[in-house]
């Protein structure tokens, strides 16, 4: 049977491996597997949120509240905008899917950073649109502007902090660059980290609410992935001007949050504490990372997230070491197929840490 | 700022109201709302779905199982089919949006029933396919076949039994129908209420099986929202050759069903008995809307699902009648936006249903 032409070029996403298909391949037992690999909040979520989650069980026959009037509503109370410039999807990843399908198709240009998130190159393929990435492996937005010069894309992403080197770009730099961005040119600011940050580097620190009162073509994206310890549960938005948002709202499935994640994802937002502590004790854990690589003479990218990016030399391969640690039930990101002689690292808990660090050594 | 062209013709679908929406319309307090509009299980789903999804709460920090191994499993051992024959989506929606993507584009053409679920135009739409509709308000295998002859459709949606009717396809119109349609032209058999109609009729039960053997064009729909009761999870599933599967799974975005919603369809499949006491019980009170429309001289659509439609002479109009049961708190769906004169009710509780006649009664 024949299919659409842009199907021939999809690669699909590769996941972090989950602990289950390690259990399977190498025969290690569930508890002994540490995964460091996907960027979860390794303190789970809020308490609160899994007893709320456990109250609603029997509401899981019913179809979701499609006008999500919770969730929206706790969302604009956070960051103080209304409705109409929300848009909540299944992960940010699936705001993305709709930014693409409502702006490119093939003959667009997609303007991104040269190692950045894989699903916009991934959802730029679906619609069949070229990708054109910068050199730098940070974010240069000088680079980003001469190639908006050069080859007017239609969607410029930026991810800050960027995934899945760490670094992130100044709040002054960011504001003056959109400041030159032609108002048909859409530019999409994923902030899947923002809250880590924010907390780090204040200087960093960008709010959709600026975004969406100066600029007409900016979409911010955030997450219940990360910081508020909600991967497994699907819940992402996009913050934009009305008009936008009311674009993007047409290519939104109905009933694309499940209940149990709308309820998960809105008392989430009233127990900022949990996340808080979370936060500040991902950096505490990072100095760990920071003191470690410099004792053992590895680069490190500084990271404004829950994870940091180790770049070896040529002494050493990034896919030997994060082989080597998968066989000890240590999952980690290799950051080969990005380019680069690296791993990702997701911060974990003192004790994953101390068991990271402890499995390397031997390694080096 | 422009936005593809596709996009000014997309309206989007209008879901059942929510019972937090009447709540807020008509100021009636929850527990006096009965909505009888989604065709969710009314049973809810198994306790011991219930009882799992409590168990692993602690979870929802986790990203999905992305090759989701448990109920790929499971689903596979239903249905004696194999993994690479099996596509999961965030219901059977998103297996029809993936479909749409692979298959259509703004040159295709889709064949539906006249009156049929309304997300098969809704994703033609979003990708500015030619929606063509048969005639009759029933499945008319004759109809759909002159059609095809004379339009060439990319695909043909068949909806068995069909939503919002309630009528179903015989088994063997099915097949021969199947065996004159050319392998270039994709069928999708949408069986989202089948758990309803085999058990009611033997003779229009369609299985995945059997169409995956003899068809290489075909493409059964199955869900857990409708018998399986959990309509707030959003899983479905597409069942084809793997050639298929193949193409369908590059547009399946990673991590599209929660962690949470693998668990619980997982576990449903292990409590079959709570599922075929849920549709024993809604056949005998299906009897009953049975009596009081022959009661009221109410025509009925003769139903193989878990809803019936009751359709209106001339003397009472189905928005009229809608609007007072929802003032009441009872709500329906009424179907004059699918062209007729009639409404949709999903066969609830006995109290449920009791309420409802006795609500009806008053209007007639």
């Amino acid at each position: 049977m024949k299919f659409n032409k842009t199907l021939e070029n999809i690669n699909t996403y590769e996941a972090g491996k989950p602990i289950e298909l390690v259990v399977r391949e190498f025969g290690i037992e569930p508890k002994d597997i540490v995964k460091l690999a996907s960027n979860e909040n390794p303190y789970g979520c809020s308490p609160k949120v899994q007893k709320a989650v456990c109250d609603i069980v029997s509401n899981m026959a019913l179809y979701p509240d499609d006008s999500m009037m919770k969730l929206q509503n706790a969302l604009c109370l956070k960051y103080d905008i209304k409705e109409e410039n929300l848009i909540i999807g299944s992960g940010s990843d699936q705001v993305i899917e709709f930014i693409m399908h409502a702006k490119a198709n093939k003959n667009s240009k997609i303007l991104i950073n040269s190692v950045t998130f894989a699903m916009y190159e991934i959802y730029a393929k679906h619609v069949g649109a070229q990708i054109i990435r910068t050199a730098s492996q940070e974010h240069n937005l000088n680079e980003f502007y001469e190639l908006y010069i050069q080859e007017h894309p239609d969607i410029i992403f930026l991810c800050t902090p960027n995934n899945p080197t760490g670094d992130a770009i100044n709040r002054q730099d960011l504001m003056e660059f959109l400041q030159k961005i032609d108002k048909e040119t859409l530019v999409v600011v994923d902030c899947a980290y923002m809250e880590y940050c924010a907390y780090e580097d204040e200087s960093k620190k960008v709010t959709p609410k600026e975004l969406v009162t100066e600029f007409e073509n900016v979409v911010y994206l955030g997450t219940f992935s990360k910081a508020y310890g909600l991967g497994g549960m699907r819940v992402g938005y996009g913050i934009s001007q009305s008009n936008i948002v009311k674009e993007l709202y047409k290519l939104r499935p109905p009933f694309n949050i499940t209940t149990l994640s709308l309820e998960a994802a809105s008392v989430a937002l009233e127990d900022e504490e949990f996340v808080n502590n979370c936060i500040a004790l991902n950096f505490d854990e990072m100095k760990r990372y920071v003191e470690f690589a410099n004792e053992k003479k590895i680069d490190i990218i500084e990271s404004y997230t829950n994870f940091i990016t180790l770049c070896f030399s040529e002494t050493y391969d990034s896919s030997v070491i994060s082989d080597a640690l998968l066989q000890k039930g240590m999952i980690v990101r290799n950051l080969r197929s990005y380019g680069m002689n690296a791993i990702r690292v997701t911060v974990g808990t003192k004790e994953q840490n101390s068991r990271f660090f402890e499995l390397v050594s031997v390694l080096l």
